[in-house]
């Protein structure tokens, strides 16, 4: 695994000239972008209910996973038992503040309790402080206690300018994590066509590229999909199915 | 301690008839505002440099405490070694979404590194879901996993009714947490006078009630503590400090 320095070089030849982008993944045919939506509600208020209603239509959507906070991997493992529907859950979220040792646990917790997918903020205070190790160091700590479960990383690009972004792109990729993520959805931004094109060209086509964040319609999903994304993180997923069938 | 059965049936008292509000505090001295207030940084983009500027305008100005997310804890403990500020971190912050065993195990890791006060955002999901026991006992969990170390409980106004503002009084009371704090500056609102006067109606003269979310000038701080508050949650302390002083 490359330590950091060789990392932080790469990041700068990165900067004066980003790598080809290949592309990552077909083009979902009309009406079959189902298996590319993470199918999200993650507002503090949420309530069980409406954790119901996200599973059932996850379910009757074939939506690729359900992406739901930490206290309810418990229900929705229930509900979606036995269905292809993954369960996605959250770590860290959404400052990314807290220390490695907990967001350890929190990953622990979730995947004993049925979390399929876990989405890690890093520790954007450190990214920006520039305590880098501090954020590679958690990163391969999340991707350890994740086991079997895949692991998306969220940038929160908002806050980030291109070194951070390509230099958190090369950390996921050394880390052996299956996804880069543009945003929480939380920021003062969300996905952009731009961060995502970005991604893409430094992970390559083999790791996924979530975009999440402000995507509203079924146009937006496709752009951000044509720009580079495998995975698109919605809560407007019905909406958007609605006039994929159109 | 008394049981949810028998907090539900003062919640329904009270909803028809809140106890008259009895003074909690003396109004500060003017200029001497600064003993009221927790100084505060809990975005998730601050940096290091930011968290050292926050404890020396602590320390210069004598407010109550600092307010960090928990990833900074070790390094506001260093920085304020010696001094009379309180280290107060945030417990499943901003969303309150995460289970009892990660926000007992935040809470451990935050007190072993120095924090003195703890502010707890409830599982609001679960409250209103009308999933009680869980709230109650989340609370209860996280005092006693807080030690020594003041709680406050964190509601997020914005997302219940009366009702349940009401019962999560009177589970702090019961629970024995120091505080009840109106918002965690994240939701669709912050403090208002009428959720103040609320929450010290119920929880009496002798517990806490911090206002935080959206005060930002002393004419704001003052209203809030007209309406019995007896902390003051705020980013913008320093230009609170500038008027008070004018």
């Amino acid at each position: 695994m490359k330590d950091l320095h060789e990392l932080l070089e790469i990041t700068q030849q990165y900067q004066q000239q980003l790598p080809a982008m290949e592309a990552p993944s077909k083009m979902p045919i009309k009406g079959e972008i189902a298996a590319w939506i993470d199918h999200t509600v993650l507002k503090a208020e949420a309530t069980e209910n409406q954790v119901r209603t996200l599973c059932e239509e996850a379910k009757s959507n074939h939506f690729a996973a359900v992406c739901i906070n930490p206290a309810y991997v418990p229900l929705s493992a229930i509900l979606l038992n036995g269905s292809e529907v993954d369960i996605c859950t959250v770590i860290g979220f959404p400052l990314g503040a807290n220390p490695t040792e907990i967001k350890v646990a929190e990953t622990e917790y979730c995947v004993k309790n049925g979390a399929t997918e876990v989405d890690l903020v890093i520790n954007i205070g450190a990214m920006r402080s520039g305590n880098y190790q501090l954020v590679y160091d958690e990163i391969k700590a999340v991707r350890k206690a994740a086991g079997s479960a895949l692991v998306k990383v969220i940038f929160e690009n908002c806050y980030l300018g291109d070194k951070e972004k390509i230099l958190a792109c090369l950390m996921c990729k050394e880390a052996g994590v299956e996804f880069v993520k543009t945003s929480t959805g939380f920021g003062t931004s969300g996905a952009t066509l731009e961060d995502v094109r970005l991604m893409r060209s430094v992970v390559g086509p083999k790791m996924g590229v979530k975009a999440a964040g402000g995507i509203r319609t079924y146009a937006d999903a496709l752009k951000m999909i044509e720009a580079g994304a495998d995975r698109i993180g919605t809560s407007a997923s019905v909406a958007i199915m609605a006039e994929a069938n159109q």
